[in-house]
């Protein structure tokens, strides 16, 4: 039988990654569709149903959502990532849309084709935004019990694994190192033992 | 009697009015702290329990949170603004990740500094970002019945709304001319009894 759900992405971890993690920590069965380097995107874009010209999209039940944030989210409350009440809710939304600040800082510095201005944001990264995050997010790990918020294991945790390896492929060293906090929620997370069974079937990608 | 929330913002329009316009909408009452102009944001700064360094926070029985979207759904849940099941809040929340999407490609006009950088990224703003997104903003307008989302009224609506004041102000036109959906999404949320009262009562801005 054909799964219920359906992420098509790219074979990289990036913004699918959060996604396949939590789906996989819930033992939700998907399928988990990469488009590869080898495929003609530029073609095969054009006969996928994407609202906005970027992937991830999600399928299920024949209805089409996007934004990895807000699949995350959605696919958090099936795999009971979730608070139990609303404020939980807010903090926990707050910490991975923070997360998601942080990718932004990395996405704006690799992304910039113009060398005058990658090549200081590449030094804001480094000199200012790594350090005024890594502070910050230690201090709210060691406040939240070694997790992202509310004390516990939520899906925030899961989306800043997920977008970890990017985030050290587009650094060129590990973020983790020298942040304890971070370094734990990354082997936590990874120790579980459905994340562990993903992570050790996963196709290689290169990044 | 103290309200129960408390957000803390500047006297403009911006990442605050989306949130003052949810819990108007609500009748929730809250503070409405406004830094002005006046004040000297620099030294008042440290003497708020800001996160992350930036505004808004919203403040509940005793605890802060940050993250203008994340206050928005939290704020919306209150007031009856979310789905009736988990599809439908995904269908929201990625229509508000869309908006603000759109938001960022103003804000990284708007906020650049070297003019070398800044006049091609207003010409990719005008020519190419505006209208890519008007275009399928107003088909996703016209499929569902005149709103953004789940084809009635959401806090995907009151997100867009809140934030077209400083888009319009930025942008330096408004933006729903020629967009008979995105407008007749403002003329819609702004005839809401509670948010035209809102609108009404508001201290004027310069933005």
């Amino acid at each position: 039988m054909a799964a219920a759900y359906k992420l098509t992405y790219f074979n990289v971890t990036g913004l699918g990654e959060p996604v396949r993690l939590i789906l996989s920590y819930g033992n939700i069965d998907f399928e988990d569709i990469r488009i590869t380097f080898d495929d003609n995107w530029p073609s095969i874009k054009p006969t996928l149903p994407i609202p906005y010209g970027q992937l991830p999209i999600f399928e299920h039940a024949g209805k089409i959502a996007h934004q990895s944030l807000a699949i995350c989210r959605y696919a958090a409350k099936q795999a009971k990532l979730v608070g139990s009440n609303d404020w939980e809710d807010l903090e926990i939304d707050a910490a991975a849309d923070t997360i998601n600040d942080f990718r932004l800082k990395f996405v704006d510095y690799y992304y910039e084709k113009d060398p005058k201005v990658k090549e200081p944001r590449k030094a804001t990264l480094y000199k200012e935004m790594l350090p005024f995050y890594i502070e910050k997010f230690e201090k709210q790990i060691e406040k939240n019990n070694g997790y992202f918020a509310i004390g516990k294991l939520t899906w925030a945790d899961l989306y800043f694994v997920g977008l970890l390896e990017i985030l050290n492929f587009i650094l060129g060293k590990d973020l983790t190192d020298g942040a304890p906090g971070l370094r734990g929620i990354n082997e936590k997370v990874r120790a579980i033992p459905q994340i562990k069974a993903y992570l050790d079937k996963r196709p290689p990608t290169i990044r």
